[in-house]
């Protein structure tokens, strides 16, 4: 196991101003807030990070932020995540050429296949680019489950560094980690969860990838080094207070997936001065009034406070009328 | 929260002849072995409890030697699954008749309906049986999610005792438990997990359904009572344990489902003397040969004893040739 | 193949009173009606002949009225549906003793399994029950397709004498009929679709199960001897006629799958004097008010004569409160 | 409706050299063969165009290969699929400036949201490029559904110019005809099936996009012209002959999705002298051996003179070992 790689590796929300453009001046400030709280690395363009939403430009000009800003105090890994096997490459060698410590692939998408073409997908990537190279394990996104056997395979024949498993299946994940360790331990398992990453400890994870920590890096760095303490009550007591503050992706409104999720994020983080605005992604719309509102009172009764009202923050974000 | 039914509730696996009747010996011998290892209570006619299987002549039968074994030395809670409200009705009203101390009923099935019909289906239940009424949480063979908010009202309103959660959805399931800790705590939450149990116990649950148990259930009872000690360290030793020895569902080959799942746990129950033969409810084949002999291995690596050999259980279920 | 269920088989809506009992003299109105339009046959306790809320009891309620009111004018269908193979021939040796011309079967539900259980399945209730035995395709309630070689070779060995496709997916029902065919027609093929039948005709299917011409049976009627005729103009006619008057279930709002759906026809059958009332087995909930006068706006404007206006509709039924 | 997209529209195939690069003779060959079979016009870059598997300079090759090679013979649609807006429009912008006619464009996908993503993504793309703009109907590869509703909003509203459904839901095409048809008729809806056109004719679709009209033409336009003239005799034998034909994908065998499905129109291609080779963009594997002669033997049963061996075509293409 690459040791580099164990902790907590917060996939990083995107900064944009009212246009839409990367604000990099709220960016620097997340990602440092995250560093000074002492995660042990970061992940740039994952789902959250929304990589999806992003053009080929965007990805670099978040690579390039990124790369420049933590300058080597932290790993720094970048989703190259796209439809199949070509373009996937073509993204992790721009990664590569401009400074990521690791890669991190989802299995295809959109096309339909099997495992044999998803094993074939991280063998060919792994061929292309000399990077640690992590499965990202999604299937809420990308509609496939990655196989264990075929993981601790791929981990035994050095393709796979290590797999975030964002698969919201804690049997599996379990399964996996049993698996990993009879192997002799060949990858870095980090849960993507937020709320049950006491389990997936209690399972033997090697870390996690928690959104939250965009929120509140602090409370992840002392679950983690709760659990390398074996202090399993304050791993607990971490968690509880985390899944309190996770409610704010429940309370938003008549909005859904990512506009409720990672907007919910994005608003918390301007509530709390960290972004200068919630500004999402076209076709995505910000938070506004209520559900702004909502997201407010969630923060207040976990016991952050905000820097700026529920007035300045659904005022912050463009929404271009059609 | 009503306190009887905190803990450990094995969900009752059935055994049969090799005639596919009900085998009342090795019932009571299994039944007997898990009051003795000290579990809280026992739930029969559960999914691995073969209720789909059964009919209601063979429901009735369960009931009946589970009443008569179990004597008041623990609760019992009875399986009312059915497509609809007026056939669940009937179960329940049969469990009641029978000796019952709590029904077990799910979201309606085969019929496609909303969230609407699920709350006015376990109302009426309520309404029609004086008896505790769990929600049986289990998407995978009902295909549906209950929702959090609707069990919390119904906890609340006095309809629902308690949700026996079998959803895999360890986020939601941590929801709930915060949702109902909120509300006053209304609801007795117990996971219908094998593996993950350490981690529903650090969400707070309020107990758990292993069905696993059927073949060692001391050491969910060793779990539970390290988590009441706040003994992290062995609840964790014990699911080390016991996720091990759950593997035995994963090694059969060539068969898939419930010919998997509660086919390796009636075999293992044969191995290690438990239950006269593995025989499965029709249209489900037993596991015999290379099937069996993998499942013994991973019982020997776990340590316990086997009580009859491969060729012995293999030749002990009936297979009818059409 | 078996000609004498060729052309239109209805499956025959369940008639209710306000009290939720069985009404035998709109039920025996509807038949009589059906068959009087000329229809092939009859199938009760179908999906939409509420087979899933039914008792055992309500069940041979249906079953027995059935028999007498069609007094082997057509043959009748019987659904046998239930969740695993030992209540299903507990179903059809219910039916087979009150008089049914053949049964019908889904695949077995709630349990998980695999296609050789399926297969097992259909050989085991054929094994049991002397009566002609049609396989029910309907993944939206029972979660698993009927694979198209697996019926093939079950038509083959006699263990099915057709299929009844409701799976809504027109291209397996294509090869279905095809493979069929160059199996020498063993299967007769039935799809089960209201607003594409036409398009089933093309295809080569043996007939149509359409739950609208319990609201309209003259024009499937119509259809299906234009069909026989080569006479597609008037194929497409009358199926554009019945799309038409198929939209009576999107129209209500605020309701979903059966509620929407049966209780569409329920309520277009109580408009056109066809039912006394428009009654839902519980916990689905009548329609009402709004939703009413949007079916008899449907009906209207397809050319159909109403025998009761909106109030008396929404006043036949009766609600429980809770 | 733009009476220029009525017809039959073949989603091409791209050919590729036994290096993965585009094969442009062969690329020439087929798209002269469709032209001349009396094609309507052609769709390069949808999902059997392999546009998931083709970087953005692939693209720009196909784009400008198809616009040199079809020469204004026939309007060119041109697929811009990727995850969400911007990124979509950026292939759109490319395609227009290359010269395509109309675009195409699915709901986004990976990311999850809701039918107000979607329909605020199709009025992003329209507001940014001046150019016909299909939606393209396939939750298959994209996870959600269409609404009818909106659609026809789209229509009216003039940011939708037609429909391309793959959606394999014959019921909701054929509402979605209807409620096209009420509306004025503002969407060309063409269907992407290939054994059921029949049936969407009968519906009253506006077109088609068969995938097997790469292998097979002029059957789909004989079908078309005699759809256009009400001989529904003829459009039946012609779907019959063509459903006979698009076994090629069925007999494959160890293989699935992708692999199988545009593997076997390559491979039938090949068979046919129109592709030197059936290589497979990466991670696909070309099919080979006895799954090359099982497409041999589905294309001699239906008549077609192969002008390849099943040895040549195995050997046409090259399979990178890793």
């Amino acid at each position: 196991m690459d040791s580099r790689f164990r902790g907590v590796f917060p996939p990083v929300v995107t900064a944009l101003d009212a246009d839409g453009n990367l604000d990099e001046t709220s960016f620097e400030r997340s990602i440092n807030r995250m560093i000074d709280a002492g995660v042990n690395g970061l992940f740039v363009l994952g789902s959250s990070g929304e990589v999806a939403f992003s053009t080929d430009e965007r990805r670099r000009q978040i690579i390039e932020a990124a790369v420049r800003i933590i300058d080597h105090r932290v790993p720094l890994l970048v989703g190259c995540i796209d439809t199949e096997t070509k373009r996937v490459i073509e993204h992790a060698r721009v990664a590569q050429a401009l400074g990521a410590d690791a890669i991190v692939a989802t299995a295809p998408f959109y096309a339909l296949g099997g495992q044999a073409e998803i094993e074939r997908h991280f063998r060919l990537i792994h061929e292309a680019v000399d990077l640690p190279l992590f499965a990202y394990d999604i299937p809420v996104c990308v509609h496939t489950k990655l196989q264990a056997d075929m993981l601790i395979r791929l981990g035994l024949d050095g393709v796979l560094t290590g797999v975030k498993d964002s698969s919201n299946d804690d049997v599996s994940f379990r399964f996996l980690v049993d698996s990993n360790k009879r192997a002799g331990h060949p990858l870095v398992l980090l849960t993507g969860q937020e709320v049950v990453v006491d389990g997936a400890y209690m399972a033997g994870a090697d870390g996690s990838v928690p959104g939250l920590a965009n929120v509140e890096a602090s409370a992840y760095v002392r679950m983690w080094q709760a659990y390398e303490n074996g202090d399993w009550s304050t791993v607990r007591k971490e968690q509880d207070f985390l899944a309190d503050l996770m409610r704010i992706v429940l309370v938003p409104q008549g909005v859904q997936g990512y506009a409720a999720g990672v907007g919910a994020f994005k608003t918390a983080m301007a509530l709390l001065g960290i972004f200068d605005t919630n500004q999402m992604p076209e076709p995505v719309l910000p938070l506004r009034g209520e559900n702004v509102e909502r997201i407010a009172s969630v923060l207040k009764q976990a016991g952050l406070e905000l820097k700026r009202n529920v007035e300045e923050v659904s005022a912050s974000a463009h929404i271009h009328t059609l």
